[in-house]
């Protein structure tokens, strides 16, 4: 379990420091916290755990449908986005995956559990880890699934949705599956312009993967869906894995988090406001960052022993070190709360002797 | 989904009746309800479910390590039982899988995902649907792996500890996993006598599966898991499916189920004493029962529409007839509370004219 770097459980064990005194930088998780609303239905859905969750998450769905504008059948909803990530891979069975290095290490994972070879679209630091149109030249009938994070996981950066659509469409052209994540579209300003929901309808081939779990703060209640309009896609993930797969407290909890409409233009605006605080001031020391349309930033420093220095002051950030395609001295870090970032910053600033 | 039969959701829909207002009898839940530690321990959960759940569920492998005896590396943690049979299969890849008829359909379906050949050892009234030792010539070289529900959904029956060994001991000679599904062992008297627990250590074949589901009146917060000596299907079985399968939340509510041993003590006297009412009352109308060891009870009856009529009085039982090798006829009732027993022999009563 190496591959997903460190976790609070982990480093607590390793530091000896309570796990409730570790500030985690290395997860990306909406700073404002968990929703009031989707708390207390949380709250409220565990008095009814005694029973089954509904096998076909029916109202959940209905909530998604109009959130995502989409129609109820072209949505599969998961044990977070992770299985469904599983399951797209177990239901496609393919020979040959694209992924491009460096992106999240789950699209790799379920495709080795598949069985499928692994073909790596390498992103350059000299381009900003930007995904050219050269993956089209890398798109051919010998692949039957792409996985496209956007914005990218850990680099921040995202896609035009021109270039997008040229991809999708080499990929209809070739026969292949694509699964755009956009697990953290909505934190992007403007995400209308980048994301490909809309052009679900079109591209029976298309497959766009979600989570409540960044966006409304609620990892650990795991919950993640995937859409398509094509419906037998959507009836084989159904079938890839296990039954009631969204318990009765992860159905309450996204109902509740659809309404949260408010919590979410407010979280827009305070990580954009944070975002560009840790920016001007790692940039102001220095350190090299890239674009980042997300709620984490990606940077580059010659310290290659940055994360244990910070664990030494309760902060553990993402080493990115293990990504592959990446290399030591490569580190990923949430946009957390105004507090938060400026001990961040003041303790960066000790170590680096400022 | 039409092979799990009715659920209340669905039964809502199309009756009309509240989801609230349905008495379930088609759901084999402890009916003293959840633990109030256990309740308790997953409402405080959720405040901290904006964290990810370790992904190692460390404190919840401990704790299921000194309820059942087994050493940590024995044991495996799922998203509900039902995930676990999935990753079983997914990760053996069997050829071929043998499972009795009828017994619980997930075996089958995680059979069906993962590619293989199904074959059944039919159970049949006149031996009261009991495992005979004619299962053993059905084992041979061609099989990879053998799932037997102990005691067996939906029959309620047993196997004797002796004859099973036998089966765990010809599974092995042929190179054959066996899974033991003892999901409501934990309801059986004196079940030390029947769990193959105390096995594991001897036979590097077998995986016993066990829930909380069931025995803690949790299915809605999904917590399943399984056990084997053989560290390398366990670990196959941590790959075979996404990472933070179980939530925060039943993390923390198995770990505080593991100290409910008075509710699991009370449980088992007052499920032996429902369940005799149930069948004696039963056997008083002249309606054939099949001893059971569990906390549900399988009948037969003449009247092929009996669940239709029950439902009209707002009662959901569980229709059999679409197990494999079961006729219309054949129904499955929980043992719930003495006030919802009571209720549903009035029922009956009325609906037999008595």
């Amino acid at each position: 379990m190496e591959l997903h770097g460190a976790d609070i459980y982990t480093e607590s064990k390793l530091s000896g420091i309570n796990e409730n005194d570790i500030i985690d930088f290395s997860s990306n998780i909406n700073p404002l916290g968990i929703p009031k609303g989707v708390e207390a239905a949380a709250i409220n859905s565990i008095k009814y755990s005694n029973r089954y969750p509904d096998i076909n998450s029916r109202k959940l769905i209905q909530s998604i449908s109009i959130y995502e504008k989409v129609p109820e059948d072209w949505i599969f909803v998961s044990n977070g986005a992770a299985e469904a990530i599983f399951r797209i891979a177990l239901s496609v069975m393919p020979k040959n995956g694209l992924v491009t290095a460096p992106s999240f290490s789950e699209y790799e994972q379920s495709l080795k559990t598949a069985g499928a070879n692994i073909k790596y679209f390498n992103l350059y630091e000299e381009q900003n880890f930007k995904i050219t149109d050269k993956i089209i030249d890398f798109i051919n009938e010998e692949l039957n699934i792409v996985f496209i994070c956007n914005p990218n996981n850990p680099t921040g950066q995202i896609i035009e949705k021109q270039l997008l659509e040229k991809i999708i469409i080499r990929c209809k052209e070739v026969g292949a599956i694509i699964v755009i994540d956009e697990c953290f579209m909505d934190f992007v300003e403007n995400n209308e312009r980048f994301s490909v929901v809309k052009l679900l309808n079109n591209y029976k081939n298309l497959i766009v993967l979600k989570a409540f779990t960044k966006t409304f703060a609620i990892p650990g209640i795991r919950l993640g869906y995937c859409m398509s309009s094509n419906i037998d896609i959507i009836n084989k993930l159904k079938l890839s894995g296990p039954p009631w797969n969204v318990s009765t407290i992860a159905q309450a909890a996204g109902i509740a988090a659809t309404k949260e409409m408010l919590y979410l233009h407010k979280s827009k605006l305070y990580i954009k406001d944070q975002r560009n605080y840790l920016i001007d001031e790692l940039n102001k020391l220095n350190i090299e960052t890239y674009d980042s349309y997300a709620n984490y930033i990606f940077f580059k420093m010659d310290d290659i022993n940055f994360k244990e220095k910070m664990i030494k002051n309760n902060i553990l950030i993402r080493s990115c070190s293990n990504y592959k395609n990446l290399t030591d001295g490569f580190y990923r870090i949430a946009v957390k709360t105004k507090e938060e970032n400026q001990l961040f910053i003041t303790k960066l600033k000790e170590i680096m002797g400022w």
